[in-house]
């Protein structure tokens, strides 16, 4: 059964714009603060992954935007494995506010060294990943 | 022919993370801060828009990336209308360094009331967005 | 006795830059959402503060940094108020992770109306903002 | 005489807040590019600083606001250096918007090495900053 996480999220005044909403470039930062909830939940951080040599380059991101958030609200980031590979790794989001869905979400991530050349997965990660799909 | 705008931005230390390279949430706001040049290049900058009570609402972005910029570097971000209708308007992106291609973008834009309800393009604003097809 | 607030935030990989540590142009944003916290013991939230027609304009900023923070640790905001007037409010932060503090701050408010112009706190509100000192 | 260094920046959406103007934040970020032209004008930019292992940790910075900025507006930073000095240098900014003083600040450098330790700043360096006093 698929691991899902969901991390809340308290708006910040920075975050919002001239319209008074949630500034559209605030969610992907957010969808990234779901997914590291996420890896660490499932057992490692992305912390560790980086000291093991492991990088998550975003390689796509796609977003649809449903409903505004507003200063002060308390937002959740549900985030989940949506496909897992040795060499790609995709996320699925959904952002709500009491119930109401904000906003639907994706990204696929590659997977590199340090030196940003792509590499695989190790065997363990890779089990990992795959284990919350 | 298809207007197109290009936009030169120096890369901001602030702008880039810890694996040294600009963080991909910066892209969206280069993309808007495009857009908002296209505009202003086709007569009627979005700054007038909202003035006359249109608001182009963001209802879905895709980015791909490609490749990384960094501290200081000058890239371009080019910017065109892709879909014009009445009720919604589409834009497209191309984000380059050097003639390198760093990210092909789309915005997906609906027309709004500055009471966040959906409404029409004036005639005039159509006929411009139109034009630069 | 001096009410303090203690806001817990993880740090976002969005919030690191080249150097790999936390940017300094965040730790104003963490103020704000520690100040925003403190309001809310208070008995108040900010938002609240600005639906009554009152706002708090940065008059000043002062920050000192004297360590890092890294992406995915723990800091901790603590925020009070130092100063309480009709017209002006100072807050005071210690920003701090495992008892390391790494930056003081304190940020000063002049008191306005949603239309700009300076105005003072109705008798409710600085009474308070008194009695947390 | 003083050397100084003026940046134009054309306001960004995502720097607005909601109050509709840009976000106090937004400002130490606009320093930092100014600071960064200052020194590519000087003859040095700051990449080939870090390229040669000298940091510029921001150890301190002071914002007073006097009036705010809004979207689409083009704001000037003028940067010069205020003190310099073997370990510390200090860099003075005034932002402003048609003439109209809008922020006044200063930021204070410690050079530090890329392992995060002091260090003293190498003659030839410590001879170009001197030189814009």
């Amino acid at each position: 059964m698929t691991i899902t996480c969901d991390t809340l999220i308290r708006v910040r005044y920075a975050e919002t714009d001239a319209m008074g909403i949630v500034h559209h470039a605030v969610y992907p930062v957010w969808m990234e603060l779901g997914r590291s909830d996420l890896l660490r939940q499932m057992g490692q951080g992305y912390a560790e992954w980086e000291a093991q040599g492991v990088m998550m380059a975003v390689s796509q991101i796609q977003l649809t935007y449903r409903a505004p958030a507003r200063y002060d609200e308390l937002v959740s980031v549900r985030s989940w494995v949506k496909e897992a590979g040795r060499r790609k790794v995709v996320f699925g989001y959904e952002i709500s506010r009491d119930g109401v869905r904000l906003v639907e979400a994706e990204s696929v991530h590659l997977v590199m060294g340090p030196d940003g050349r792509n590499r695989t997965l190790p065997d363990a990660m890779l089990a990992l990943v795959t284990s919350a799909l």
